[in-house]
């Protein structure tokens, strides 16, 4: 579908999994006049140039947002801070900031301060993914029907957050605006702490002793492998999640732990009635899930 | 594929998803002379018959196991016990009695003083599933190339187990003989921990306080999902798979905690390298999972 550009110019800073899916989504619809990628790996720069997911690739941060309406950061949360310390000297006044890091308090915590005057900051979070990364990992179907979460300040720019909500909506997401502390909660119960519970797991089979260890792999397919899938991220872009949620992140794995340790008490001591309570909730909030036909 | 009967006469106890699975499979394959089906529920009996998966639908135990060469119970573990008393007096010399429960020890324990003289028992446990439940939800083809682990006595009878193996290989699952300690140990990390698990973390996002537990569901592509999958399992199924494999799984949850306050340390203190060495262990063992072709 050919639609009028959004920008003329839009900037994508990092070709991994959601990057090069954007790219690739925009380039296809036609929502930007040009689209100019840059990637801090000349490898990913190569790779980028390769593929073709972008009009041009630029050799430095400077280069790609010079005369970009619309920058886009799609940078491991960890990393948003100094490509916006890099690259805010060199955009144009009415110019968009945006990004799309998986927390959205520390995120803007420490873009905030570097904004000059006349550059608006719309911080946005697409709530999609695989468990795959890198340039060649995209696609342009990867927001289609999925939600995108804006997080602008009270104080922000109407218009530019109603710019950066409709580049998503042409990829085919939802959108929706959201308080940013309330997102962080939200995040890390519903992705944060399930991807926190694949990786612990993981690592506690790996630690087992000997036979036991190979036959986890083995019979993984009894449970075990429903959590594999997620423990198969991005190392780098999890860490910095982990580490940039940590209050609602840590206070989620202490519910979680309580009502673990809970369960475990139920079992010790035969508390059927309990047991088979907590079970029913699982039932319940799947049923739910397939109603409102997300499953 | 029509083969020989294995058995003359095989009874299945128990039309659950597990029972009336391989029920549909023996009708299908002919490896049963005639084909006996009971159900402690009149409900459950009477969907049999109208099913027709089984030859013949009994009214009682007794009649269900008399003349029967072979007795499969696909019971709860909780209910293997008190099915195993009812029936052995009715069953006649020479026949087998198996079981299909996801815990052994306990089941052994269970059914060993009460077996008879010249009844071999040969505990079995096919590794597959779905969440769904009841006689409606089975298929036959439930337990193609999946692992079914047998069990059997030191002192047991090897003709017998070797029986109920070919049964389940004419199910098309592959077969292995296991110490029943250290099958209810591997169990206890590849499935009975993660459905602890999952059933947990419904229950901790159940209790969020209005708008964040909605939008739970909302948003729960973004990892959660995953988790009710295996969490809309039958509470009863489940509740007696953690009681009869109390010590195993407990000791797992205990391992599981202690590195899960290991990475909540770690993201509280900031320790990068820990938190990503936990991360690369979930993408090997997935890596691993891939290259033995189960994931």
């Amino acid at each position: 579908m050919m639609t009028a550009p959004l920008f003329e110019r839009l900037a994508i800073v990092g070709l991994g999994l959601i990057g090069s899916s954007l790219a690739r989504r925009v380039r296809q619809d036609g929502c930007a006049g040009e689209l100019v990628a840059y990637d801090a790996s000349p490898a990913v720069r190569a790779r980028v140039a390769e593929l073709g997911i972008a009009d041009r690739v630029a050799e430095t941060g400077a280069d790609a947002v010079r005369d970009a309406d619309c920058v886009v950061l799609c940078v491991p949360v960890g990393a948003m801070g100094s490509t916006a310390a890099d690259l805010l000297p060199h955009m144009k006044p009415g110019a968009i900031l945006s990004d799309v890091g998986s927390t959205k308090q520390s995120v803007i915590e420490t873009i905030r301060p570097l904004l000059p005057d006349g550059i608006a900051f719309v911080p946005a979070h697409p709530l999609a993914g695989t468990e795959y990364s890198g340039p060649d990992s995209g696609f342009p179907t990867l927001f289609e029907g999925r939600w995108t979460l804006l997080t602008p300040p009270e104080d922000g720019d109407p218009d530019a957050t109603a710019q950066v909500a409709a580049l998503w909506r042409s990829c085919g997401a939802m959108t929706r605006e959201m308080d940013p502390a309330h997102h962080d909660r939200v995040l890390a119960i519903v992705s944060h702490l399930p991807h926190l519970l694949a990786f612990t797991i993981c690592g506690t089979a790996d630690d087992l002793e000997g036979e036991s260890r190979s036959e986890v792999l083995q019979f993984a397919a009894s449970g075990f492998r429903d959590f594999t899938r997620i423990a198969a991220s991005d190392p780098v872009m999890w860490r910095d999640v982990f580490l940039n949620n940590r209050e609602a992140l840590l206070e989620m794995l202490a519910r979680f732990t309580e009502d673990a340790q809970a369960m475990a008490r139920a079992i010790r001591w035969g508390d059927e009635d309990f047991i088979v309570d907590r079970i029913e909730r699982g039932r319940r909030i799947r049923r739910s899930l397939i109603e409102i036909r997300q499953a």
